[in-house]
């Protein structure tokens, strides 16, 4: 390898360089939802993983900044929607900012059911896991929520929807 | 979608349930180093994501029963090396149980080098990320370890390498 072939940033990491670090790390692509007394609410995500499978526990993280993300932590609940080929323009609709088009709105482009704790369920994700909120953190900019998955409902109906340098790939199951 | 299309599980849900549906949740492969007063380890892994770009920070999950583990925590440091599709074998490796092949053994089979902390650093992984560990929690099984980046090295020379289904994938970035 020479060294033109990759390249090097030393601390102080800029938040720019991080971001086009982050390009090569390739993410399956969700949704994820809440309902509840605060209200329901949706949005397109990547930073999220398994965390324990004893008990099967979800990890997600979430801005701050995006004030009505609180409301997942208030209704102590949510569903991750992992999302296939056929959702990339749901997932468009999710990812963009407030104001585009209500959540009301985006939620009427497709189909949803509920299972345990009544965040929406997307009706035909890859997988959904259904989830009680068991902890929360703050960290910088975002919350990291902890999820006890208490349902689960799983298709193998589509190509698994990824984001990989600033793109949509899809990957046969 | 005809109800045999999917599988529908309420709580309780059983550990390998979980798993099962987890097959559908893709994930970029990585391989986690650290190296310090406490030794040198690594680890195949896929449970990990961006956390925030402000500052720069990455968020990891290890289990706790693998009890040399606690060694990313006693470093204060470690590496997330992304790979690409020609670690295969290296990822294999790093993911087998200990005792098929010492620590040493498994370092020995690429080339390494260090950057700020001190972890190593895979030398043509897609993207390292070198962070000082600011933060760890502890939840059921596992271990979430938070890593603020203070260098960063990144290549475009070969395809993401990708664990979906039980099996590996390639993207071409």
């Amino acid at each position: 390898m020479n060294d033109s072939d990759y390249k090097l940033t030393l601390s102080p990491v800029a938040s720019q360089d991080y971001r086009d670090a982050m390009r090569r790390f390739a993410g399956a692509v969700h949704i994820v939802t809440t309902d509840g007394n605060k209200g329901k609410r949706g949005l397109t995500i990547s930073a999220c993983c398994s965390l324990s499978d004893t008990p099967p526990t979800i990890l997600v993280c979430l801005m701050r900044d995006r004030g009505n993300n609180r409301t997942f932590i208030e209704n102590g609940r949510f569903c991750l929607n992992t999302l296939g080929k056929h959702h990339q323009s749901l997932s468009d609709t999710f990812g963009g900012r407030e104001g585009c088009l209500s959540q009301e709105n985006r939620f009427a482009l497709a189909k949803w059911q509920t299972l345990k704790t009544g965040a929406p369920v997307l009706d035909d994700a890859l997988v959904s896991f259904d989830c009680r909120l068991v902890h929360w953190h703050e960290y910088a900019t975002h919350y990291i929520l902890i999820g006890e998955v208490v349902a689960l409902k799983s298709s193998d109906m589509d190509d698994a929807l990824i984001y990989l340098n600033r793109s949509y790939h899809n990957i046969k199951i």
